[in-house]
């Protein structure tokens, strides 16, 4: 039996002014930060002994990570990265503000945006100033796996071969592993650990920086899952 | 050629109240915090983009390293920490005052405990309560890869296989990397690159939250060296 905890990046600085963030690395609010210690010390009380971290190549997860571990004594366990954790990209919409963009293209428009399993929103180009093809940290990359815009099927398409190269084979191995992601690389992990239809997964919500924690077996079944706060 | 940076953790609590530290797990002070930040600008000034950065299993290296990172917008880079670079261990010496230890066994035998090349500080068993051998973070070492006590000699013994399989690699292929770690097992690596005696290495000083960057070719040979201050 292992343990596996998602816990969603505490609240940004663009959850506050209600834009659409993406891959843009926008930084942890204060009270994101105090989300994020307030984690630790959740999981701290719980006594969970962790083995290994994953989260993006995005600021506001990766500190939210760093908090959470260091409020819970674990600091100095393993961490691996991956752009496979980061947020939804939210192509042309990345920067734009909800309400602002719900005026211009109609609320119908936004909703299915959002909420659409599997539609599109506009997307980026490689040569616009916005695109992650120009970020230092996608260099490595083979360019068409860069997204100019994502849904949460490609999000889950993307997430799911991460889950299988590196996250799963630690659970299998009794590992307990910490995963400081985002609302919707957790949401796609979610859908597919408790096999979620494509219509429901859109209703699933994670709370900022409260973890999620499952028990789960050798076969990787769910065993049980609690939320602390 | 590749940049390699050296960073010496921000003063941490024990600096500050004067105790032997070695594998202890103590927290940066306030102005540890402070030094960490501003190595962070002053890496940022220089324009230097880091491929890989590696730390020691111990808290204040760690957090040095993010903060440094932070501060220079590349907390996003892929991060490895290992008990290789972890501090000199101080033996039984640990968590002493240093002026107390001094006048209880003199004041020359305290020089050649933190002087001297190759003499050893009195040993922890493996079941004396403070020994790493009951750390969590150790557990999956060898037991006899777990000092009960270390001279520069013996650390320089170990930090050098992570050197050879971790670092050097990355510095051969032209990445950049940064390694926030300690004292010792910073002096202990300058030594090897640098080629210093076993005399005149125990007089190198390396200033907390200061960063060393050299420039090497791809023999690994040093083409210059800076303090960034």
């Amino acid at each position: 039996m292992a343990k596996l905890v998602f816990i969603r990046h505490g609240q940004s600085q663009w959850n506050l002014s209600n834009q659409f963030t993406g891959w843009e690395d926008v930084d942890l609010s204060d009270e994101g930060v105090r989300q994020a210690k307030n984690a630790g010390q959740l999981l701290k009380a719980e006594g969970i002994e962790f083995d290994q971290a994953y989260t993006s190549v995005l600021t506001r997860a990766i500190k939210t990570l760093h908090y959470a571990l260091e409020e819970s004594g674990q600091l100095w366990i393993p961490e691996e990265k991956s752009w496979r954790l980061n947020e939804r990209h939210y192509g042309a919409l990345q920067g734009l503000n909800k309400e602002e963009t719900a005026e211009k293209y109609g609320d119908e428009q936004v909703h299915i945006w959002r909420r659409s399993y599997d539609t599109l929103p506009p997307l980026l180009d490689a040569s616009d100033e916005g695109s992650a093809a120009n970020d230092r940290r996608y260099a490595y990359l083979d360019p068409r796996a860069i997204p100019g815009g994502e849904n949460l099927k490609v999000t889950l398409e993307r997430v799911i071969p991460f889950w299988q190269d590196k996250i799963a084979p630690k659970l299998i191995d009794n590992k307990n592993v910490i995963v400081a992601a985002h609302g919707n690389s957790l949401r796609a992990l979610t859908k597919y650990i408790e096999d979620i239809s494509d219509e429901d997964i859109m209703d699933v919500e994670m709370a900022t920086g409260e973890p999620v924690v499952y028990d789960l077996d050798q076969q990787l079944n769910v065993i049980s899952k609690k939320k602390l706060n």
